[in-house]
């Protein structure tokens, strides 16, 4: 069904794709090469919400040498008027002869319907090829819409012996510099970075991409059910980032000093009976509002919550070679004695030395 | 001095002084070609002592072809009588015209002699190739000659929360079954694995090779102050392996029946005023009885001992992708807030995954 020249294809693709990881969200990281044979006439990603989908900038590179050629998208074209008109017709239109999806869009919206446009129109289709690749890259656009939750990443950071701080709290600089380097990559590449209002108030971090230029800044997601943010904090204060706090508090004279700011949005969830944000009832919300993959910068009473909770889909744990001896430990998890038996819920993706720190990455098996 | 050639046949002699990684204790691992440019006609390594040396091997198999060649050695050739004749004499014999070894044999029954002896018997010398790779290989050695103590290299395996065990004790499979086998090569390089009464006590562990065939058993070795090994474990009953207890009993009476035992030597060594063996006095004591290299397994008291004491080497630790929760820490160190502004003790010498574990090596700055 598909020869080495298509999986060639689809890996030009698929790397094009991958140029967009700091900047499509909400939507979908898409690549799209236009070859007759492994010759190549056109070739384009999408860059950023609004802008043209990736078919188009390579239609409009071929431009009449599109006409009898394949076109290699990662993802099935789009079948409806959007932001942007749909990419079935102006692949019918540009006169390709076959077109290959990597996978077809499980948005509810397209499933399906671009490629039968296509086949309608006399267009040969196939789906299918480097899917596993594909889904890796867009795990949080289809996390979004398959399972109604965002793809949701912990980072942490200890010491060789699982520590992040001292008992007084005192932790700066754990890690080395090309690590936290390698954490604002991790930041452009998320939809939203999500913290605690305890992390807000201990160190008011920026939560920010600033080791390199960025077309868009992850959005801030900051837990505070009892609405502590301060009004000079950075979340508040610098309106780069749009950031969404999310309260349980309801009382409108409250909630009118963020009101003021137009780069915060206020969202209403529940609070557990422990007095804290119901994370299960809180994802959805989340994905709701586009919010496809969600980078956890947290405490470890949040970071455990996640994992406890079931709702981590990846650890990115930083290690760094120091020892801290007493102090706070990276987790705060009742004893799991079941994981001494089983095979474990995480698996191991990788681990690779970031100058001199470990980056260890596991996923949920 | 050097060109590629020599660089080349002294890889290949590196090569083959690895092979006695395993076996060598308590002789340094020498490898030897004898070559003439690129033409090797004679190699060999050390298997074992008692049995002959490198070079002896290497002539052996070039015989009349050792005439004017070069013979490559990674460690100056003795000088001195012991188990087996001078090698020196040997090379003098056999032809060859000259001799480069990686670095001269810090021993001081031989140190520099060799060299000398080849000189003056009219063949060319040099020294310093491939020093690092070499010191590397015999570090254990190297360190019982040079410092007067062994090398000292700590085995520890925890959660990737840093546990090593429930609240209870209970710890059993932490890692995977790859990383115990990893650890048995471990096991098979050290001259000998030192553990805490604790730990025979609470586990009773056999802290022998099993996962392959070997030439010889590490030694165990037991600090044991209060002489509290149970005649019933694998300490006592189990021969195969040279035994050390470590203690501060003198009572005949008490020692009398591990004396019963041919593989078992008792060690005095004082406490210090915890009650506890003193390092820094032990590990003299164990250099002088020939062990160069030695991987302490053992539980977390012990463990940080070595650490807070500044004389651990090496740490070798396992993680597992498991969170284990509430439960003993890996470490148990006092908090050490200068590790926060400094560089920090330990640089990152390498880390991989071994099946789903994570092994990081790090090594005393």
């Amino acid at each position: 069904m598909f020869d080495c020249i298509d999986a060639q294809m689809m890996q030009n693709a698929l790397a094009l794709a991958r140029l967009g990881r700091f900047s499509t969200s909400p939507n979908p990281r898409v690549g799209c090469v236009i070859a007759h044979g492994s010759q190549i006439v056109g070739q384009g990603f999408h860059v950023k919400a609004g802008e043209p989908h990736a078919e188009v900038h390579a239609l409009r590179q071929a431009g009449e040498m599109a006409r009898g050629a394949t076109a290699y998208v990662t993802l099935e074209p789009c079948s409806h008027y959007g932001r942007t008109p749909p990419c079935a017709e102006a692949l019918i239109g540009s006169g390709v002869s076959r077109v290959v999806a990597a996978m077809t869009d499980p948005n509810p919206l397209v499933a399906g319907k671009g490629l039968a446009m296509l086949e309608a129109a006399g267009i040969r289709t196939e789906s299918g090829l480097l899917e596993t690749e594909v889904r890796e890259l867009n795990r949080g656009f289809l996390s979004r819409i398959e399972r109604g939750r965002p793809f949701v990443r912990i980072k942490c950071a200890a010491s060789l012996d699982g520590k992040t701080a001292l008992a007084d709290g005192r932790s700066y600089w754990i890690t080395g510099e090309a690590a936290r380097a390698d954490v604002q990559t991790l930041r452009a590449e998320s939809c939203a970075v999500l913290t605690g209002i305890g992390t807000v108030l201990a160190d008011n971090p920026r939560l920010n991409v600033r080791a390199f230029p960025t077309l868009r800044q992850p959005a801030r997601i900051v837990l505070d059910s009892k609405l502590q943010t301060p009004l000079n904090s950075h979340m508040v204060s610098d309106d780069l980032s749009p950031t969404v706090i999310v309260t349980d508090v309801d009382d409108e004279e409250r909630l009118k000093p963020y009101r003021a700011f137009s780069h915060i949005r206020i969202l209403r969830s529940s609070e557990n009976a422990a007095g804290r944000i119901d994370l299960a009832a809180l994802l959805p919300q989340l994905a709701e509002l586009g919010y496809g993959e969600i980078m956890v910068e947290a405490g470890a009473t949040l970071t455990s919550a996640f994992i406890e909770s079931g709702l981590a889909d990846e650890i990115v744990l930083y290690q760094a070679p120091k020892i801290l001896g007493e102090g706070r430990s990276l987790l705060t998890l009742p004893a799991n004695p079941t994981v001494l038996a089983s095979e474990g819920e995480w698996e191991s993706r990788s681990v690779e030395l970031i100058g001199q720190d470990v980056k260890w990455v596991l996923r949920k098996k």
